[in-house]
């Protein structure tokens, strides 16, 4: 018999590459399959944008500090945020839950609690579901539906050489704030009764808790007439995500160290880990911020927004996709991202 | 504190009550939420149907007797089956999957082997997915996005006084292909050497490890042009479908016994195991097979089809829901289908 591979020896985009070969859209329906944030299907006049995201006990989440409504919340808008990256607007999700008889209904109401505000907050309908038992942890995978524009859906592979290469918010926060809370977690065990101050983290753990999408950033591209040349949201980490676009778009990257937006709290808390912000930025995912390039052209539609760092630009394929550092040595991105199948990522 | 509420005790259904209630759709393209197998949506001409259905192993599959391509297959097709029972065509499929590092990359193959087998014989489009790792056992999610035509939606809220009650295909066999792999199960536990003759078994354990979809009812329906008055597939048996009608359409009904479509092989089989068919036909549960109303106007059409039963009629709410066994005697139908937080189902 041959020998098995082993899902660590591929990692999560290597699996889903090799499961999906072959794969050929048939429908009319259908314009748009695996390899971008979402799906993109036409069933009149606005494209249906759809993608889905699952979250497991103990690999994504960890019970001993994850508040189940954070959870449900958590789980909603990382789904809707894949809209957003498509340049749509969330309308519907669908919940397939799993989860052992160890859960109460109170718990699971708090559960929904978080799904439901998720929902409030982003205008998004809950319409329908799955719930069932499960002999192991649990499970939670969403499906959300979206709603596009005609000509304004923003793929991963429409980035051109000469745009602006921007994202928005913060980068590397939930990956100290999982720090902290991995870190609390220890104590608690050795010291049940140690109570802990998380004020000087509060931004951080929230940032891993219970993480935003970007809407506003989406209704200020609506505002200001901007459809990005290309688009994704950051959830394994700005290097991944860089080397998406790039590899979709056929080009290559120069990102500016010094340029990538990191908040001062989570440079603090990266320290007492001895962990580059840079690295954390670039590697530390869950960010649910948007990376996108823009034509130049708007470069003084969007310079003077708070809340979006240009931080680089794109090239040509044959340049690579190269970091910048402030003594302006170019180096090679690599992406680390999250292998489920070899990391911890809870 | 109060008491906590343990799940076994409020059931599948209960569950899904409690926690969707107050739950009301905002959104213009949102027309139909939680409560029918399938939800539906309005982004253009042709309504957008979207389901999910979950399977958890050890709790909808038992990974001894589950060939990996058989579940692929299976937990697809319960899913077309939904988009079938609101009288639409499944188009779009995105699949959650969560396994632990125990799988090989050959055994998902296998698994999506099945999943693209399902989505070539249906005419659907795999478009997307998540796969993550998991720190249980194996978990499946598929969401089904399909298509309807305007004002040809069939709910579960239809059904009018006298109306024909209608069946597909044969029932209770899922449930009896279910007892005999549980019976070789233990078999094989208590002597691995021996080999099992499952070949007077071949129909009712495929029906259990490979159901398909009614697609075939569905296009004669559009070929003769009906359009049911109710329908829904029959997954927790027949008894608790009619009570999801009856209940949805405020009225009664009365189910004849001798008329329930059984096969013979799932005769002769249940017989083995001292269970009545009918019994397996009202609650044995995954047929994934229709039930569903249709005007007495209607009634030319359908008689000769040689896979489609009419087994009973509606009747006033005030009547109930009724079984007339043979005798004329009337009973009471009760749904016992499957509660997952107190029976096995695998």
């Amino acid at each position: 018999m041959d020998k098995l591979t082993n899902l660590s020896e591929i990692g999560e985009f290597g699996l889903i590459e090799r499961l999906t070969k072959d794969n050929t859209l048939k429908n009319r329906t259908s314009l748009l399959g695996v390899g971008d944030d979402c799906a993109v299907m036409e069933y009149g006049e606005s494209p249906v944008l759809v993608s889905t995201d699952a979250m497991a006990e103990g690999v994504h989440f960890d019970m001993m500090y994850t508040p189940l409504k954070h959870l449900g919340y958590k789980v909603c808008v990382t789904n809707f945020s894949d809209i957003y990256a498509m340049n749509g607007i969330p309308q519907q999700i669908v919940v397939s839950l799993s989860v052992s008889s160890k859960y109460s209904l109170e718990a699971l109401e708090e559960l929904y609690g978080g799904i439901k505000l998720a929902c409030k907050k982003y205008n998004v309908d809950l319409v329908g579901g799955d719930t069932t038992s499960s002999k192991g942890g649990m499970f939670i995978s969403v499906t959300v539906l979206g709603k596009g524009e005609k000509n304004k859906i923003v793929k991963r592979s429409g980035a051109k050489k000469n745009d602006l290469i921007c994202v928005s918010g913060d980068l590397g926060a939930a990956y100290a704030g999982l720090l902290v809370l991995q870190r609390e977690k220890v104590t608690f065990e050795a010291n049940p009764s140690f109570q802990p101050d998380l004020k000087p983290y509060e931004y951080v753990i929230q940032r891993h808790l219970k993480p935003e999408a970007q809407k506003k950033i989406i209704e200020f591209f609506k505002e200001k007439n901007i459809v990005p040349t290309s688009m994704i949201d950051i959830s394994d980490g700005l290097a991944s995500e860089c080397l998406h676009i790039c590899k979709q778009s056929n080009t290559g990257c120069e990102i500016y160290l010094e340029k990538l937006p990191i908040d001062y709290q989570t440079s603090k808390t990266l320290e007492e880990f001895k962990i580059l912000p840079e690295t954390a930025a670039l590697n530390g995912g869950e960010d649910y911020e948007l990376l996108f390039t823009i034509n130049q052209k708007d470069y003084e539609k969007i310079k003077d927004h708070d809340n979006i760092s240009i931080i680089g630009y794109v090239t040509d394929e044959s340049s690579g996709c190269k970091l910048i550092t402030p003594q302006n040595t170019a180096m090679d991105i690599k992406a680390q991202g999250f292998n489920h199948y070899s990391n911890k990522n809870c």
